[in-house]
């Protein structure tokens, strides 16, 4: 193959490796281009590629780029998870997390139907793709947020200038009230168990199965928090096995942050229902996306679960730093602590031979974590040179630092 | 159509309105689910869709998934802009820019042949991309930065643990400096001209014209600071003309900061040659990841612009702010202060006439904003209600705020 490399202006050729031409302008290949062929007909774009299987047309603004998030092999983080890894990397979404794929069945629904508002009762990631979605249609958006909400957080949601009010009381009682809103005024609270999200979270489970095709995965690991995500993905699981397309679905695995881990408590006592924690038994932690106390879907997460033979596990915030690390040394992604909880899980898993070795895993890190770095608070080492010290000092990179 | 909803748990079912099942579970859309199909063959993932016209093999890793990013009809940018306008946005890279799609060429290239290391002279988005890359094949890689680089930059390039080395002296200079250690040294320094990056670059003009065909967009608007990507860009349009897929080409403009704009001094005076700013025009922006005052594809960019007939343009500090703005609270997309130039130009150009209105006109927001923003240095407005006084406030939501 060995293509060269030509001047786009005197059209000198060189070798593969030269970077700029005797004329002093940069150099481009010159490969062949053998016949560039378009499709005849193209696929809607990322999740609405599964169009036919949402409830809603097509939209167009933001609420069309949802999904179509890639799927990485990462065999570096083989070693560590001790099976096959695949990395289904949701940060990729518009607004950085897969709330995109619910906001875009969710809100497009709410204004193709004419109805006057969104509004939505979070913080995070599903503020902020709310607040988006609503902005792309120009539709008020009303975000409940709590009294004490971190600085930086109101910055990312206020970017898409939603109507923001800080609650004062107590913030785990606004999902009954605004569901009562809802009944009662011209606006629509899209709250975490949204059947209209939830049909936007199947794709997801519809990308994985068709990437790997005709390899069905054996296992997905999911950060669990409202549990919402998590029924999603088994609707989908549940829609693929009806369709005839999957006969031995994957085993669900989902992943709590240890500080706040109501599913998993009832995973472990055997019992059915999840139950809210009480308040002496939630702690701080830095998976600030998950952590949910009182899991409106948390039961219905569970049941998957089990259906699925899959399981529940815990993670510290030591583990979930030490995974966010693996992420993005050994797999160059950059994901929000929440989502590091599946790399700690999938190794806790294999450790306890609940995955084996050999086995294919799709971890999936649901949000980027570009919005929680770059603000200068840690401390890097870096090393200070001369120019003339650079020769010297490069000779040494290549066997280690 | 007006799917019920449906509970997972009792099968009882209800309006489609309806949240949660009378036995408190939540519920979700009882959809027909009409048969559905895998494709027989896939194609390969992101950017290796055309990867018969890439000049290495499918690589796995991050590099596997740069590329695929949407297309977005962004109508409520239309009167801003003062055209039909569609973004391409390549925030939604794995490490949140478009050098991904050079980075999975150029790096996956040294590794592919067994070379030692990488390096690169960048402290923005090629360092964070090139590391990850590096980090995600287990290559050692090596990034200079200037001696004085703000802390917030260096956090986010040493997530991917290269070897930072934070280099004295004139930060112009290691331009050639790389290039001499990479002719010498068992490392090879990809550089922002480098012919793999570039062409990696082409393919967001394929994306760009399948994702329209069998239109092809009247104008496509870049930010510009080394020139690479518009040299990607225009090389993409060249190899699609020669293939007889494209007559009329889309006609490129670019667009600088007013405080660094080399290129468009060239433009302006009709010179054939881009030269450095003398130091004393050059100026501080917020437009950070560009604003080079000595593009090494300058007058290969500025050839772009007059061979497919469009035009080079810079904008303010003040104009760059509220496109940004204009960018969340329109589109839904966060995007950085140097792509946010994209939109602040259309509206010039659209002003100027240059651009007509009913043209379509593709704007390529190049980075994430989410790596500038969350820090909580904006302040933000933001009202304090209690529970009880939520009712009357949110009534007044959808009327504006």
């Amino acid at each position: 193959m060995a293509p060269a490399t030509v001047c786009y202006r005197c059209d000198a050729r060189f070798g593969e490796d030269r970077v700029r031409c005797d004329c002093g302008e940069p150099l481009w290949l010159d490969q062949d281009q053998p016949g560039f062929a378009l499709p005849a007909e193209a696929a809607s774009p990322g999740m609405w590629r599964y169009g036919d299987h949402l409830p809603i047309g097509v939209p167009d603004g933001v609420a069309s780029a949802a999904g179509g998030t890639p799927l990485i092999r990462s065999r570096r983080l083989d070693e560590v998870a001790g099976c096959r890894v695949f990395v289904k990397d949701e940060g990729e979404n518009p607004t950085g997390s897969y709330k995109d794929r619910g906001s875009a069945v969710a809100v497009s629904r709410v204004c193709q139907r004419g109805e006057d508002a969104v509004g939505t009762v979070s913080y995070g990631n599903m503020a902020m793709s709310t607040a988006a979605h609503a902005a792309s249609e120009g539709r008020p958006c009303a975000v409940l947020v709590p009294a004490d909400v971190p600085a930086g957080r109101l910055e990312l949601i206020d970017q898409y200038d939603p109507t923001i009010l800080r609650v004062e009381g107590d913030y785990g009682e606004l999902y009954a009230d605004a569901l009562e809103l809802t009944r009662t005024l011209p606006i629509r609270f899209l709250l975490s168990d949204d059947p209209w999200r939830i049909s936007g979270y199947r794709t997801v489970l519809f990308e994985i199965v068709e990437a790997l095709h005709p390899e069905v995965p054996d296992a997905i690991v999911l950060p669990a928090s409202s549990g919402g995500f998590a029924s999603g993905v088994w609707r989908g699981i549940r829609d693929l096995q009806e369709a005839g397309l999957v006969d031995q679905p994957p085993r669900l695995y989902l992943v709590q942050t240890a500080a706040s881990d109501p599913i998993t408590r009832a995973y472990e006592a055997g019992r059915d229902e999840v139950t809210a924690l009480p308040p002496a038994d939630v702690g701080e932690t830095i998976a600030r996306s998950i952590g949910n106390p009182d899991p409106p879907s948390g039961t219905r997460a569970l049941t998957a679960v089990r259906e699925t033979g899959g399981a529940v596990c815990s993670v510290t915030d030591e583990a979930i730093e030490t995974a966010r690390r693996q992420f993005a040394r050994r797999a160059g992604l950059c994901v929000e602590p929440a989502s590091a909880t599946t790399l700690a899980a999938a190794a806790r898993l294999t450790e306890r031979g609940e995955v084996e070795t050999g086995e294919s895993v799709v971890l999936v890190p649901t949000g980027t974590g570009f919005k929680e770095l770059g603000t200068g608070a840690t401390p890097v080492e870096s090393e200070s040179v001369t120019r003339e010290s650079l020769r010297t000092r490069i000779e040494g990179v290549d066997s280690g630092h």
